[in-house]
Protein backbone atom coordinates (compact mmCIF):
# COMPACT_ATOMS: atom_id res chain seq x y z
CA UNK A 1 0.00 0.00 0.00
CA UNK A 2 1.16 3.55 -0.93
CA UNK A 3 1.88 6.07 2.12
CA UNK A 4 -0.31 8.30 -0.43
CA UNK A 5 -3.50 5.70 0.06
CA UNK A 6 -3.04 5.13 3.50
CA UNK A 7 -3.27 8.92 4.17
CA UNK A 8 -6.34 9.25 1.66
CA UNK A 9 -7.82 6.58 3.35
CA UNK A 10 -8.06 8.32 6.64
CA UNK A 11 -8.94 11.77 4.61
CA UNK A 12 -11.54 9.71 3.31
CA UNK A 13 -12.95 7.96 7.02
CA UNK A 14 -12.32 11.42 8.95
CA UNK A 15 -11.44 14.55 7.16
CA UNK A 16 -14.77 16.02 8.21
CA UNK A 17 -14.04 15.55 11.91
CA UNK A 18 -10.39 16.30 12.00
CA UNK A 19 -10.89 19.56 10.02
CA UNK A 20 -13.10 20.61 12.65
CA UNK A 21 -11.08 19.87 15.69
CA UNK A 22 -7.95 21.79 13.71
CA UNK A 23 -4.25 21.16 14.45
CA UNK A 24 -3.75 21.49 18.11
CA UNK A 25 -6.62 19.17 18.37
CA UNK A 26 -5.15 16.80 16.17
CA UNK A 27 -1.69 16.87 17.82
CA UNK A 28 -3.57 16.47 20.95
CA UNK A 29 -5.28 13.10 19.93
CA UNK A 30 -1.41 11.32 18.11
CA UNK A 31 0.15 12.42 21.98
CA UNK A 32 -3.23 10.61 23.30
CA UNK A 33 -1.97 7.55 20.88
CA UNK A 34 1.69 7.37 22.07
CA UNK A 35 0.65 7.52 25.86
CA UNK A 36 -1.42 4.26 24.60
CA UNK A 37 1.22 2.71 23.12
CA UNK A 38 3.48 3.49 26.29
CA UNK A 39 1.36 1.69 28.36
CA UNK A 40 0.97 -1.19 26.39
CA UNK A 41 4.89 -1.20 25.50
CA UNK A 42 5.31 -1.45 29.59
CA UNK A 43 2.54 -4.61 29.28
CA UNK A 44 3.93 -6.42 26.49
CA UNK A 45 0.87 -7.57 24.74
CA UNK A 46 2.50 -7.96 21.56
CA UNK A 47 -1.59 -8.07 19.37
CA UNK A 48 -2.33 -4.47 21.49
CA UNK A 49 1.10 -3.03 20.44
CA UNK A 50 0.50 -3.70 17.02
CA UNK A 51 -3.01 -1.92 17.26
CA UNK A 52 -1.15 0.90 18.65
CA UNK A 53 1.20 1.50 16.53
CA UNK A 54 -1.66 1.43 13.61
CA UNK A 55 -2.80 3.75 15.49
CA UNK A 56 -0.35 6.32 15.90
CA UNK A 57 0.31 6.04 12.29
CA UNK A 58 -3.16 6.65 11.21
CA UNK A 59 -3.31 9.84 13.75
CA UNK A 60 0.02 11.22 12.45
CA UNK A 61 -2.03 10.83 8.48
CA UNK A 62 -4.87 12.86 10.10
CA UNK A 63 -2.49 15.17 11.36
CA UNK A 64 -0.32 15.82 8.06
CA UNK A 65 -4.09 15.88 6.68
CA UNK A 66 -5.23 18.73 8.86
CA UNK A 67 -1.59 20.59 8.26
CA UNK A 68 -1.88 20.24 4.36
CA UNK A 69 1.10 18.02 4.55
CA UNK A 70 1.93 15.24 1.94
CA UNK A 71 3.52 12.05 4.10
CA UNK A 72 5.31 10.86 1.39
CA UNK A 73 6.63 14.03 -0.75
CA UNK A 74 8.21 15.30 3.00
CA UNK A 75 9.87 11.75 3.88
CA UNK A 76 11.06 11.56 0.96
CA UNK A 77 12.74 14.72 1.26
CA UNK A 78 14.26 14.27 4.87
CA UNK A 79 15.29 10.71 3.62
CA UNK A 80 15.91 10.42 -0.18
CA UNK A 81 17.08 6.62 0.21
CA UNK A 82 20.41 7.77 2.00
CA UNK A 83 21.50 9.69 5.71
CA UNK A 84 20.64 12.94 5.76
CA UNK A 85 24.07 13.91 7.18
CA UNK A 86 26.34 11.53 6.03
CA UNK A 87 24.39 10.68 2.52
CA UNK A 88 25.63 7.43 3.57
CA UNK A 89 23.36 3.98 2.93
CA UNK A 90 23.23 2.47 5.75
CA UNK A 91 24.22 5.70 7.98
CA UNK A 92 27.53 6.11 8.86
CA UNK A 93 27.69 9.26 10.93
CA UNK A 94 25.12 7.51 13.96
CA UNK A 95 23.04 10.59 13.48
CA UNK A 96 20.66 9.44 15.57
CA UNK A 97 22.32 8.01 18.65
CA UNK B 1 6.16 4.95 -2.60
CA UNK B 2 4.91 2.07 -0.56
CA UNK B 3 4.75 2.00 3.51
CA UNK B 4 6.90 -1.26 3.30
CA UNK B 5 9.30 0.72 0.82
CA UNK B 6 9.87 3.56 3.76
CA UNK B 7 9.91 1.14 6.40
CA UNK B 8 12.51 -0.60 4.66
CA UNK B 9 14.79 2.26 3.85
CA UNK B 10 14.78 3.13 7.28
CA UNK B 11 15.70 -0.69 8.10
CA UNK B 12 18.36 -0.33 5.75
CA UNK B 13 19.83 3.48 7.20
CA UNK B 14 19.10 2.84 10.84
CA UNK B 15 18.86 -1.15 12.38
CA UNK B 16 21.98 -1.62 13.45
CA UNK B 17 21.87 1.38 15.94
CA UNK B 18 17.47 0.81 16.40
CA UNK B 19 18.74 -2.77 17.35
CA UNK B 20 20.80 -1.80 19.93
CA UNK B 21 18.91 0.90 21.01
CA UNK B 22 16.00 -1.00 21.98
CA UNK B 23 12.06 -1.17 21.95
CA UNK B 24 11.92 1.40 25.16
CA UNK B 25 15.04 3.17 23.29
CA UNK B 26 13.29 3.43 20.14
CA UNK B 27 10.28 4.82 21.88
CA UNK B 28 11.77 7.65 23.55
CA UNK B 29 12.93 8.82 20.66
CA UNK B 30 10.14 8.73 19.08
CA UNK B 31 8.77 11.02 21.76
CA UNK B 32 11.44 13.52 21.86
CA UNK B 33 10.45 13.88 18.07
CA UNK B 34 6.94 14.18 19.05
CA UNK B 35 7.78 16.75 21.44
CA UNK B 36 9.71 18.80 18.35
CA UNK B 37 6.94 18.49 16.35
CA UNK B 38 4.80 20.52 19.80
CA UNK B 39 7.70 22.76 19.44
CA UNK B 40 7.59 23.80 15.77
CA UNK B 41 3.25 23.66 15.92
CA UNK B 42 3.66 26.34 18.29
CA UNK B 43 6.01 28.40 16.56
CA UNK B 44 4.15 27.85 12.62
CA UNK B 45 7.31 27.75 10.60
CA UNK B 46 5.81 25.28 8.01
CA UNK B 47 8.61 24.08 6.93
CA UNK B 48 9.84 23.22 9.90
CA UNK B 49 6.47 21.37 10.58
CA UNK B 50 7.28 19.69 7.41
CA UNK B 51 10.22 18.57 8.70
CA UNK B 52 9.50 16.92 12.19
CA UNK B 53 6.46 15.49 11.14
CA UNK B 54 8.88 13.58 8.79
CA UNK B 55 10.76 12.82 11.53
CA UNK B 56 7.76 11.61 13.58
CA UNK B 57 6.76 9.23 10.87
CA UNK B 58 11.09 7.99 10.52
CA UNK B 59 11.02 6.79 14.08
CA UNK B 60 7.83 5.32 14.17
CA UNK B 61 8.81 3.08 11.10
CA UNK B 62 11.92 2.60 13.37
CA UNK B 63 10.32 1.66 16.42
CA UNK B 64 8.10 -1.03 14.32
CA UNK B 65 11.11 -2.35 13.00
CA UNK B 66 12.73 -2.91 16.63
CA UNK B 67 9.51 -4.35 17.58
CA UNK B 68 9.27 -6.81 13.94
CA UNK B 69 5.95 -5.08 13.19
CA UNK B 70 4.89 -4.55 9.57
CA UNK B 71 3.41 -0.87 9.54
CA UNK B 72 1.56 -1.75 6.95
CA UNK B 73 0.24 -5.27 7.47
CA UNK B 74 -1.35 -3.49 11.26
CA UNK B 75 -2.88 -0.32 9.57
CA UNK B 76 -4.55 -2.75 6.87
CA UNK B 77 -5.73 -4.97 9.30
CA UNK B 78 -6.62 -1.90 11.80
CA UNK B 79 -8.37 0.31 9.19
CA UNK B 80 -9.69 -1.79 5.97
CA UNK B 81 -10.99 0.67 3.80
CA UNK B 82 -13.63 1.37 6.22
CA UNK B 83 -14.17 2.74 9.91
CA UNK B 84 -13.01 -0.06 12.50
CA UNK B 85 -16.40 0.52 14.79
CA UNK B 86 -19.30 1.15 11.75
CA UNK B 87 -17.87 -0.07 8.92
CA UNK B 88 -18.93 2.79 6.95
CA UNK B 89 -16.91 5.45 4.78
CA UNK B 90 -16.54 7.75 5.92
CA UNK B 91 -17.34 7.18 9.19
CA UNK B 92 -20.77 8.34 10.44
CA UNK B 93 -20.23 6.94 14.23
CA UNK B 94 -17.76 9.90 15.22
CA UNK B 95 -15.64 7.43 16.15
CA UNK B 96 -12.54 9.25 17.14
CA UNK B 97 -14.83 12.16 18.46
Amino acid sequence: MEIREFQQLMHDLYFENDKKRGRLGNFIWLVSEIGELARVLRDGNEEKIKEEVADVFAWLASLANVLNIDLEEVVKKKYPGKCPRCKNNPCKCNFRL
